[in-house]
This record gives C-alpha cells, sequence and structure tokens, in this order.
C-alpha cells in the first residue's frame, strides 16, 4: 500500500474541497503544535485545568468499574436529564422537563451544532457578537448561514449592547447567539437586559441560542439565564458540565430547548455521535447535586487569578487590560505594541508563550490577545512573567 | 415559563422538519423504552456485553485519577494515533501514518458521518447493501444522495456478492459502503473478492467505505481488510475500539484515510465534537499492545453463543437461521410466520422479548429479525427460550 500527501487519484478529485483553509481554529493547530513542544509555556487554554471535583473523578472511576460502559439512549440517560433539570431549578429557579426538553451532547459544540442543523438554513441571517468565539463563527459558515455581526460595548470593560443587537434583529433574522459570560470578553448579559432582548425576539419569530457554558463565572453578583426571562418557544440553551467541571476530555453537553427541537435534534444527534459519554453522564448524574462547594471554590479561584493576572499586567507598558465582568479569559488590548494578533501570537510563540490571537474572535477582537486563567496560579505565573517580558522587550 | 409539546409560536413555525418520522433507528427508540422497561428480556443489544478487558478499564481508571480529563488536539493524541497504526500493521499487515491517516472519532458513527460530509455532495450516487444497518442509509439520505442497494446475496448463508456491487458500479458512483462482517447478516467480504472490489473501484474513481467495526468477530479464518487490498486514494476504513472492546458508551472510533481526506474530515469535526473522550485515548492507546489474549476471547465466545443459539433455533417450526460467518448478530428468517418484522417484532415485544425488525436493515431484511448473540450466555439463554415460546406459539 503506497500514500503520499499530494491529493492524487481519480477519486480524490473528484471531492470539492469542503473545508476552507482559512477556516478551522488557530486554537486547534496550536492544540497539536502544544502536544509536540513542551518548552513553550501556555496562556492559550480554552479550558480549566486546576483539577476536576475528586468526588466526580471517583464517580466516574465506579461508573467503570461497575461496568457502565456501554450505550446510553441517544437523549441520555433519565438520572442525567433529571439532574440538569434539578440543576436549572436550583441554579436559576426554572423548571424544565427532564423526558421532553433537555438532550445530552458531546460537548457544548455538538449542542451548538445541532441547533444550526435544526433551525438554521441555507441563507438564513444568524447574528453573532463581535467579538466572539470562533468556533460558532465556523458553524454557521458551514450551515451556510447569513452572518450578520453585532459588536459588544467596550465601556471600560467589554459588556453587552442589547440595543446594538435589536438593531440588528429584522424580520429576516432567524437566530440570535449569545454567549454570557463570553469567550473571549467576559462581557456578560444582565437580569435587566435579557427580557428585552427575548421580547423583542419572541415578537418577531427569532431563536436566541444562549451559550452558557461559562455560567459559574461570572465575578460580580449572579449569572442570569435566558429561561429565566423567556420561553422555550424560542431559546435554545447551551451547556456544558464538562467545562464547567474541568473534564473537557469527556465531551459531556446538553441543550434545553422546546420539545419539537429536541425531538429533532436527538434524531439528528443519532446519525452523528449515536449517545454521549456513558460513565460521564453516570457520573455527573450522582455527583451534580453535591456540586454547589465545587462551583463556588473553582469561581473563587479563577476571580483571584483574574485579579492578580490583571494588577500583573498593568504594570507592562503600552498594553490595556479590563478586569472582565465573567468568563475565563482576560482580552490584553496590545494594538499599541502590534495592530496585527496573528504577528503578536507569532512574536511570542518564539519567545516561548502562547496565546489566542484576538482576530480569531472577529473584526473588534482584532489588536487583542486572549490570555486564559483557569488554572493553578502555579501554572500561570512563569507563562505571564515570560509574557511579560517579551511584551516589555517588545515595547523596547 | 411555561412550555407545551405543541409546535407553536412564531420562531418555531419558522422552522422546517429537518428529521422525517420516518427516519431515525428503531433501536433508538427500543434502547430508550428498555432503560424504562425492566421486564423485557432483549435480544436487540447492538453491542458486546459481555465485559470490557480489565486491564482497560484500569487503564482508564488511572487515566481519570491522573487527571487526563481535558480536551485532547482534534484529530487524537499522538500515542493513540501511533497505536491504531500499530494495531492495523499488526492485524492486517499494512502500513499507515498515524501522523496523517488517521482520524479519532466519536465512535465509528461519526466517521461515518464525516465521511459523507466530505465525499459526498447532493445527488451523488452511493451504493449501500441490502440488509445493510440503517444508520448508513440515514447519514446517506440526510447527505442528499442518490441511493441503490445492490443485494447480499443468500446462498445457505448472507454473503458478499461482489458482482451484485460491480454491476451497480457506474462513472456516477461516488461512493460504495462496505460493512464486513456485516449488520445484520454477518455477510464477509473475503480476501479473494476484496481487490476486484477496489481495483474498479479505483479504475472508476470511486470512493470505498469500509466499516470494519465488527473485523474481530470473523468465525471462519481471519478478517480481511480493504486497506491490504488497495491505495489510501479510494479506501475510506472506519473501525471503532469502543465497539471491538466493549465500551461502546466511550464513544471511541478512528478512520484511515487519504491524509488530504484526513485533514478535511479532523477540521470539520473540530466543529462537531471538538475532540474525542480523551480518558478512553489513554487508557486505549495503552492497551492495545496487549489486546490479543482479549479478542480471542472473546471472538470465541461469541463463536460458541452463535453456534447455541443456532442449534436451539433449529428445533423451532416454521424458521430458518444460517449460520453467519461473522458479526454479532444472527438474522432469523420468521417470514413463514409473519411477513411483517415489524408485525413480529411488536408481537415478540408484548411476549416480552425485545428483537429488532429485518426490515429496518432495507427490504431483503424484511421477513427477518436480527438476534444479538454478543452477551454472556446466562443472559441470552431466558431471552432466546423466551423467543421459542413465543414463536412456537405464533407457528401454533
Amino acid at each position: 500500500m503506497s500514500r503520499g500527501n499530494s491529493r492524487s487519484g481519480k477519486a480524490l478529485e473528484r471531492v470539492h474541497s469542503v473545508v476552507k483553509e482559512s477556516q478551522g481554529s488557530p486554537i486547534r493547530a496550536l492544540k497539536r503544535l502544544m502536544e509536540e513542544r513542551a518548552d513553550v509555556l501556555s496562556l492559550a487554554m480554552g479550558e480549566a485545568t486546576f483539577g476536576a471535583p475528586q468526588e466526580l473523578i471517583e464517580a466516574a472511576a465506579r461508573a467503570l468499574e461497575e461496568g457502565k460502559n456501554l450505550y446510553t439512549s441517544t437523549n441520555g440517560i433519565p438520572a442525567m436529564r433529571e439532574a440538569v433539570a434539578d440543576f436549572a431549578k436550583r441554579r436559576w429557579d426554572v423548571d424544565v422537563d427532564p423526558e421532553t426538553s433537555v438532550l445530552m451532547t458531546v460537548g457544548g459544540m455538538e449542542a451548538i451544532h445541532l441547533a444550526f442543523r435544526i433551525v438554521v438554513e441555507e441563507g438564513d441571517e444568524v447574528l453573532l457578537p463581535d467579538p466572539g468565539w470562533g468556533m460558532m463563527r465556523t458553524v454557521a459558515e458551514r450551515r451556510g448561514a447569513r452572518l450578520i455581526y453585532y459588536p459588544l460595548a467596550r465601556a471600560g470593560t467589554w459588556t453587552y449592547d442589547v440595543d446594538a443587537i435589536l438593531e440588528r434583529m429584522t424580520d429576516r433574522t432567524k437566530l440570535v447567539c449569545v454567549n454570557s459570560p463570553s469567550n473571549p470578553t467576559g462581557a456578560v448579559l444582565s437580569a435587566e437586559d435579557w427580557p428585552r432582548l427575548t421580547a423583542v425576539a419572541r415578537e418577531k419569530g427569532v431563536f436566541i441560542l444562549s451559550d452558557d457554558v461559562y455560567h459559574n463565572f461570572v465575578y460580580d453578583g449572579s449569572h442570569s439565564s435566558a429561561l429565566s426571562h423567556g420561553e422555550l418557544e424560542n431559546l435554545i440553551v447551551v451547556n456544558s458540565f464538562s467545562k464547567t467541571f474541568a473534564v473537557t476530555g469527556w465531551r459531556l453537553g446538553h441543550v434545553i430547548a422546546h420539545p419539537w427541537l429536541i425531538h429533532q435534534m436527538g434524531a439528528y444527534k443519532e446519525s452523528i455521535s449515536l449517545c454521549s459519554l456513558s460513565i460521564g453522564q453516570w457520573a455527573m448524574s450522582e455527583f451534580l447535586a453535591a456540586s454547589d462547594g465545587y462551583l463556588d471554590w473553582s469561581r473563587a479561584l479563577c476571580r483571584d487569578n483574574m485579579q492578580k493576572m490583571i494588577a500583573s499586567l498593568k504594570a507592562v507598558p503600552g498594553v490595556s487590560c479590563p478586569e472582565p465582568q465573567g468568563g475565563f479569559y482576560v482580552f490584553l488590548d496590545t494594538s499599541a505594541l502590534d495592530p496585527s494578533s496573528a504577528g503578536m501570537t507569532e512574536y511570542l510563540w518564539r519567545e516561548g508563550v502562547a496565546v489566542v490571537p484576538g482576530g480569531f474572535f472577529g473584526s473588534q477582537g482584532e489588536g487583542c490577545l486572549r490570555l486564559g486563567f483557569a488554572a493553578p496560579w502555579e501554572e500561570i505565573e512563569p507563562a505571564l512573567a515570560r509574557l511579560q517580558q517579551a511584551l516589555a522587550k517588545k515595547h523596547g
């Protein structure tokens, strides 16, 4: 059997390129590079690396040993869907029917993919935040949606500007994507703003896809969910306990939506992933009711890291860095040193520190860098020191 | 927050039904029913329930404890891809480049989904086996392919008839799906037949998608892989170690294909699942080199179960049941008792035994029932006894 990298052969010549070279995440490329280069210190992480709750790990080990390693139903085991509903009741005081309105997914990513697959048709208008998570844009592009960006506001720190969304919402709009707290800016949509958005969207027949995967990480007040301020008829709420509990490799997300959409998404999911991780479902459904301690601890840790990071960066000349309202990231403005975030990222990679270029998150993110702080401080500190040094050197 | 099952609301009214009620697997519905009804005995399983290798479970528990719970690169950790290549070398004596030609997936299902997404465009002709696994058909339908069925032969037992495939292969054919051993028939494509198929397909510029997830379960001789009889330029080989090692709930499959296709599929995968299960990759990459003992044991167990099941069913009047060449299933012909496999399945459900109706697998499967035997015999025996009784009652 011979092979080569070139695209030769009659069969291959008949295939059109589906993935454009411009698509796909620099984070993905970085992840692969990082697996090969141990000398680079990273602030590029898109997940919490401070460790999962020990009780959750033990529950998963028990599930393994008890042989809970087989297929589950596509929508997820009943106990897991009930735990999701209980969690929603406890955190946001909303009633969710675990039988009809919850679908377990392969991380938040599959939930978003399925929502786009079912709700959005080619040519439909979709509103996306700028800056915003690049993979949301990629999913929208691959679905053939017409992308309309709404800017986040920069009033001291990054915030949601509901008027900027409402101005762009027309009868052609099919879906508005919200991510609160936001990746990469930490912007949070407040309890005061949510009802304005959901009411107009409902009236116009527009869906809101709310990506709540950073819900636990709000640093001033508590997280407000779309579920508290609207009706399921036009809300699709995505969450990921693998993100929340630092087990991103388990790929365990879920979506809460109208029963009709859940049915459509579940039937579609069957032909993509069949089901979500069995042991993760068993462990998480057991652990979730007792998760408050970990949630508080990890939020406090992240707040503390964030504040220390901000304090350190304030000492660096030529950069600016507001305190985020939530999330895992500081979105550092280095445009005064280099207007190109890609150029700055390459420079920093050569200096031995990995960050994510802000341009990946949209035109408004250009000139900024995403720095993760959801890690033990002793891991952040040396990377941050190297970053500070490299930025100071650049400033000259 | 109020809600209902009815599809009301302006937003919902704008969504077209993507999933037809006729689509989707009866197995999925069954799985959900079974989670709720413990009194039904099942022969409907599509997975091995005789237990995973203890060393694999222990490796997964170690990975959990060691904190290997975070995202991996989208294509999979290097050690896992190398283990896949080593396995291919050992089992089929083929050289696979782990760096460029292997992509880890969320079970074989995601691999198939991605292959269709990248290779098949709307209107392309795809050849599928009849009978054949229903989800392959569902993926093809959802991709908008033109479906052409090639019949499996029934010469004593079910077998592949390569001429039936070649007769249907034209310049319009984009992809031929093969599943050897086959679900549900156990038919195996032999080492003699593979080169005829791959040579013509390559010449015509047709891809072969070979679903090898039952590769370990060949009961006469050894499994022959497309990889041994062709070139990567038109081969896409799907496998699933979560199927092979009875950990289907881990969702750990992979695809071996041309580097250009692997790149396209990997980039697309990022927007569906981001990555495959971390702990599963770590555990499997550690375990795989020492898996021969389990592979031999589980194959012998299945052969033994299959032969006992066949012997039991031979005693039942009005049914016929050839010995399968491979796989997890006996495909029992009950057409003399009831020409409708759906009717027969419903009757048996009422009698307290679950089976999968052959009609789900195509028109040639009508009148047959799929019975799984990849389980401990003490689990099969009572279900089989109940089945025999119900069939005898039906025969009257």
